[in-house]
């Protein structure tokens, strides 16, 4: 890595993953020159602490972003579509945590441990993925760079501070009501800007984003179609159902793949994986030792576990990959797309 | 029906599947002429209500099936085991939910809306499914009978009063010493006859039943085997990946199928489905309409939604189906097994 200093912007840095980034720039001792907090017009004035000093949150305007080398989005598309040109013009590369651009061609959509030399293709922007894509094409790739792969068809069981620090509260009071027997509105879940409310605590909820024509959600395309553009594969098939659970960080998936090499072993998968970067593989059975969410909370590493062959398949096999959503599957992953940045000599 | 008045035991009368056993006994006014109910030493002499009466629950023992036209057994494998023969030698016709007798070869495994012709070859006990396939083959028969089945991989939300009463006292008050803070200790789930305990409250937890030596749990293989026999289909592809969630009340199914015949639509599944018995279609994602389980709590049906086409494979096909796992996935599908008996006049 090269001796620079960087000046870094964080746009919504009082949201859950802005706090993580805070969190994670300090453990990893990223070389921050100056840091300028930024949000909107609501939180602006808020306090936050960064290496034991305080900083005050700032309104975010086109004028921003002057001297910042790497400013990080994450405070929703609508935030990032307005001011990330503004950012860019201003000499910053953009790590946006949003959909908003990942799937632009001229936009490079990065998992540092999957695709990383697709950093120096950017033109401004690099987008970070989708949480719960992340967590799975970093898993797969060592299985396709060994293996192959002909088919992905995964189920999500996805924490609620993928849907922000209101639906952490609502998720707690809403479960305090049901256990104590009191009458509550849900006004958060599963989607705040869709039309209807469902209960979250003690429930499964099919939904996550809104819902496009061809019955499938926003979450769920979002999965299919990063998921191909990491790999470089646009021919995968991929397939995806998302749900969102009463766990407050740490999304689990249900992995079914199809290798394309003959007679690939379980234990062949362990390797791989066990020599994969940021993958902890945790999976003895016969201990009762498989990943959960709980586990993964606060954790930078993937954990995958519950590893299988397919019982009719002889390409099949069945993984179950759990990671900490704010960390690896945002903030974390935000933070090492900056730091190869600086690796590449390319800020 | 035929206007016979039959004599009805039920074994493992207070656990979670006797108590809803005696409810729909009532609700569907089953004709019962004489009810003992019966339970290990531990329970014996609780007192619980049928139409209005009171009943003092018994120890049961080998005699206490005399006279007894059916014997609902529902209080763990060991106690089928032990008693059912007695049970058959006295006359009775045994409908055991556990997973005792299910993939014995002499013993029919019935779900009346897929397969009530089977109760026709009874020897004298009949198993009613796990809750988690019952919900799933009741789905798929319809589509299996009119575009034919070539593959099956689910992935479970389960509740946890599948693992009994003990199960949901300890998630309901792990959920509180989470939320104000305190230590506590699992002792249940996931597997109370297991050697580690996991927290359930806001987790996932990848393990329903004991491991098998392919890293399988005996819950995915339960799936995969009780599916086939029911649909009377060995080479049938079936995988299954059973996961436990912080629920009460009702499991939920994430569905991936491959059909055999060619250009089967969205619409013609959902068709199939309206006019399936038990099935309800709550599917109408524009709306954010889709099964829940909180919403399946307490009802008979089985709910069917977020049914959309593969985007890769012509002949995928992706379902959430989701029921009450102690009603359609236990006691009503063993009365309903008892009424066909009725109606086929075996009793």
């Amino acid at each position: 890595m090269n001796n620079k200093l960087v000046n870094v912007a964080v746009v919504g840095a009082t949201g859950a993953v802005g706090e993580q980034m805070l969190e994670i720039l300090e453990e990893r001792s990223f070389p921050v020159n100056t840091l300028k907090l930024l949000s909107s017009k609501r939180s602006a004035g808020k306090t936050l602490t960064f290496k034991g000093e305080e900083y005050v949150v700032e309104e975010a305007t086109e004028d921003s972003f002057e001297g910042i080398d790497i400013a990080l989005f994450s405070a929703g598309g609508s935030v990032s579509k307005r001011f990330a040109d503004a950012a860019v013009k201003s000499g910053a590369v953009v790590i946006d945590n949003t959909s908003a651009f990942r799937m632009d061609e001229n936009v490079p959509l990065v998992v540092p441990e999957v695709n990383v030399d697709d950093v120096s293709k950017h033109n401004g922007i690099i987008s970070n993925p989708n949480c719960s894509t992340i967590q799975m094409v970093a898993a797969l790739e060592p299985l396709r760079e060994a293996f192959g792969l002909n088919r992905v068809i995964v189920s999500t069981y996805q924490a609620v501070s993928g849907a922000g620090v209101e639906a952490v509260d609502e998720m707690n009071e809403q479960s305090k009501d049901v256990l104590e027997g009191r009458d509550f509105e849900a006004k958060v879940l599963p989607v705040s800007s869709d039309e209807k409310y469902y209960q979250i605590a003690f429930n499964a909820v099919p939904q996550i984003d809104k819902f496009e024509d061809n019955g499938y959600t926003f979450e769920e395309l979002k999965m299919i179609n990063e998921t191909k553009k990491i790999l470089h594969d646009d021919q995968l098939p991929v397939a995806a159902t998302c749900v969102r659970l009463p766990v407050a960080t740490g999304h689990s998936e249900s992995v079914y793949i199809e290798v394309d090499k003959d007679g690939v072993t379980v234990n062949e998968l362990r390797e791989q994986l066990e020599k994969a970067p940021g993958i902890t593989v945790t999976d003895d059975p016969s201990n009762q030792v498989y990943p959960m969410a709980t586990d993964a909370a606060g954790q930078d590493d993937i954990f995958v576990g519950r590893m299988r062959k397919d019982l009719d398949n002889e390409k099949g096999f069945h993984l179950w990959v759990v990671a900490d959503n704010l960390r690896k599957g945002a903030a974390l992953n935000s933070i090492q797309i900056a730091e190869s940045l600086l690796k590449k000599e390319l800020i």
